[in-house]
């Protein structure tokens, strides 16, 4: 059985989690390097994990011929560049999403990658790996639903996490393209189409702090697709209960619901506030499985030689959507795509 | 249409609702009569809801040719004697349970309603007529879950009522008389059979005041019945969420819990404790139809002449094994019925 | 205790449970005299009830000086002229809704409502009345979630109902006025803001009949109100689970939902096809409760003399959202309010 | 960052999936050796996993020195003599349950393990690694809902796999010691004490076939434990709905529910049967993350010379438990421990 080699970049909070799934929970897969600028990440990493390889300059990295694969773990904002450089060094690559964080960056990185068709390239999101949507969408499919007529996305961050959103606001690309991308690329996904028209409102209710980067804190948008369905966004960033990822798809025969309560375990707790089911607190615990998932998809893909199933178009199109969300809450009007 | 004209004696929390039901909510009945020792509640009635005849004076109402039925719904040490007169006066009577609170009396007074089969009697097992448990009886007779195998009701009190439970001990009969007794009725009702070999276990967990009449907070029971299935009760004092009324029903080809949650209402509140459903707080609130549709049920009966769906016989049978349960309770053996 | 001595106009299965609940189940309320164009639900209902007076012409029910108030149960093209007629002829008025089924017919009766100030008018958005909706209010109210800044409210009627809708079409006002309007009641209420701007889409998914009269089986919205909260809906005719009302208010610090599942009744089974709850099958059992506390408070407001909680400007603002979402939905542009 | 060598005995449904986890999900496990009767399973398993070693005869395994533990996965019959020779032979050992199938075989190996106390014995009761469960025993033991009073489980298995229960009884040491000692250890546990009174009692309510091995098919049992909290338990092979596990726990303070509905996912699906949660197939699906955690804990204690969390005496008392359930059962009696 072949073993892909892979090295990682970027060892934050995420990124650890990467590196962690890739040394230990998928098999085939192998971390044999790994790469941060902070020195201390780095020697950590390698310390604990008995990683080979430790670089703090990525270039570096890339000149390891041992290596297979490269998996971008690091800043949205080092992402294009990052891609570019490993795919030209003749690695197949994973990136985590944003393709890029300007629509020049993501056009332009989606030519490079399509140019690199021998490689594999593969980006995070992660979300169609749950077992949950997985699930639902294999019902989608097989018909059990219909035809879908409507889908409805929820993406709220827990409150906790806000002062983490508002000191990245000026990168992240705000919340549409940050936050909301995720339920873009889902509704494309569940509803087989690509989106017409895009109307979106949203506002600071809670933490101007996030107007100063021409972001907001909450939003909605409603899309029109192609084929006649419609689609139904609200993202935010102050969730109280905690994580709170919700997808609904309505069909002409049926209603698939995925995360409606987004319940942490099994456990429900009768207490002095009722019947009360606790919530996921974040991203790493609601998606745990996903990402591992996501990674396991990645290594069957470059050993078995098949095509990634989401890939830089994937990218390319829900970062338009992102993008007419962004321009139908400035100027208020429906933008066309 | 002809018109069933009531008097009801006992105005307490529960006795006033009653009242309400027959003059304002139950077509076909009117309340022409009320009576109680207490002057004041006696005098509110006939002024709030502009009632003909008030009394302090049960057998005073006895005499008023003009009533066609009495409902009892005083003190439970009264029930046993004041339905006797009732049914000696020529009345239709309905009787909140119990029946009465030592098995001589029930054995007694079912003798007695039995004497009097020309007048309708009937015993207030509310449960039995609440929306949700007529509907799951209905399945369980339509076949729906085969043969029940296992039955598990649950009854527990919101502690907010517990003091009163306690100044009541005295004369309650104990938790498996007073408050287990509608679950030993229900596990009859759905089972269709009469209970055979009892265990009961229970203690004072946190009211040690119960113990003083040899009375518990909380205890359970495991009953054996004739056609071979089982039957697990747990009742208390102490549920902090709220009025957790709950049955279950394990057929060989299915399963019904009724109140698996004993949600409110509709409403589900997500905040700092997560996805929360509100409990119903207490019996006049969970059982709201229920009370209602007893009452119309008896008033049906009177007017087609029809036998009432529960009689002393039911009572009287709910009381023996609540005495089975306490008998099996203080000798920490198995009783046999 | 005064009486208020009701006509009703109206004996379908919307107007029979009308007259039941002011004959049977609400004190106070008197069911004085039926009306209806059909001699047969005249007859039924008058014997049935025991109703003093019967009339198959409205004008003649008006000139019955016993009457206190008109309740108008009839067809929604009879809603403005009969109105009218009574509020001319001196009576209170309950109507059901719509106000009428033109703009310009509501713009009219608005005014004349206005000018007959000195008597009650109420229209029949019950959902305002459901226990429900009034503890989520409530809630909202008092600060539990904060700041609304998102509301989400779902309409969708059983397809086995799809028939009479489609034979209803052409008079009906359409998905976005026979439908949506009590979400678009609901949102302002819940808001407490009005509608600024409405983006609305819909398809023929199923039943190209309803293109036949300019009308969709199934349709979505999105309005931005004036103090900055969004408003999302989504209406249909084809829900096959049961009648699907839902309703959620995201706010600052929580978020209410009702009827999430729309959940018959306590029951659970679990059978072959998993853990289930069965559906609300129709309004008249989702809102039974509805129906009865909106008629109690039209008669408390004659009795007490109040003002009505559901006035003529209520109907007159949801029906222009309606046809607001009606034009948005044929230009595919956004319209402002 | 040293890595425990282990072998395993049994590659059936549940020895593959454990030989998996040793492989390729815990990290410091690694798989040396696979050992099994059938030479195509071992050849299977060898050839799939890239393992070192392969052995259909136990003892030949036992004689290869660079393992450091035996995972024990074999049938029933063997374990007991299994974990006699792995220990003898100087291995640490993690054996499924039982630990053997007569009280003899289970004395007689608990004196074995404790002999051998210098290497680590763990028994795989998987359910307290379960999260869901970790998560109630935290905030029990956190005194989040006060003192234990009464705890319920429920083991019910999908009637599709009573085919295999009824092939297996003439072994299995029936329903009690076979499929409720899960729940006997749960209750141990939880309520950190000791069965004190047993009564059991239940049928063949359907699979007559179970009879001829002294077995039933579905039986329930109430038992006192030392500290006066009631344990009720349901275990049962014929669920049509899934593979029911659900335990609860009523403390003085709150309630904690474990999988009170056994939800396979998040999502929930709208159809004709109303809102439906399907549920859990199978023990290897509800509990895929135990067996992995389980395994992990055994690592982590042979590596940091741990007592493990679940040993022999564990085994023990839960069996002495479940004879006595048997006990009772057929004499129809209370059996004290």
């Amino acid at each position: 059985m072949r073993t892909i080699k892979m090295g990682i970049v970027g060892l934050g909070r995420l990124g650890k989690r990467h590196a962690e799934n890739i040394a230990f929970r998928v098999p085939n897969a192998e971390l044999l390097a790994v790469c941060s600028i902070k020195q201390d990440e780095v020697d950590e990493a390698q310390k604990n994990w008995g990683i080979k390889y430790a670089y703090t300059n990525y270039k570096e990295m890339l000149e390891n011929e041992e290596l297979d694969a490269i998996f971008i773990a690091s800043s949205s904002t080092e992402h294009c560049k990052q891609i570019e450089l490993a795919l030209e060094a003749g690695y197949h690559v994973f990136s985590e999403k944003p393709l890029g964080i300007t629509k020049e960056e993501v056009d332009y990185i989606t030519n490079i990658i399509e140019k690199h068709n021998d490689k594999k390239f593969m980006l995070g999101f992660m979300r169609r790996f749950d077992p949950s949507y997985l699930y639902a969408k294999k019902k989608l499919d097989d018909g059990d639903i219909g035809k879908p007529m409507y889908i409805r996305c929820y993406s709220i961050d827990p409150v906790s996490a806000v002062e983490g959103a508002i000191a990245f606001a000026e990168k992240s690309g705000g919340l549409y393209l940050d936050m909301m991308i995720h339920d873009l690329d889902l509704a494309r996904w569940f509803l087989n189409s690509e989106a017409k028209t895009v109307f979106a409102v949203g506002d600071n209710y809670l933490y101007p702090e996030f107007g100063e980067h021409d972001d907001i804190d909450n939003g909605a948008a409603m899309i029109q697709f192609e084929n006649g369905a419609v689609a139904s966004f609200f993202a935010g960033r102050t969730s109280v209960h905690g994580y709170h990822i919700e997808t609904e798809i309505i069909g002409t025969k049926g209603t698939l619901r995925i995360g409606t309560i987004p319940e942490k375990n099994l456990v429900t707790v009768f207490n002095e506030n009722g019947a009360v089911r606790e919530c996921h607190e974040g991203f790493l615990e609601r998606f745990e499985n996903a990402y591992l998932n996501e990674l396991q998809e990645f290594v069957n893909c470059v050993l078995e030689d098949r095509k990634t199933p989401v890939g830089a178009f994937d990218g390319l199109k829900a970062t338009e959507i992102g993008y007419a969300c962004k321009q139908s809450l400035i100027t208020n009007q429906l933008v066309m795509l």
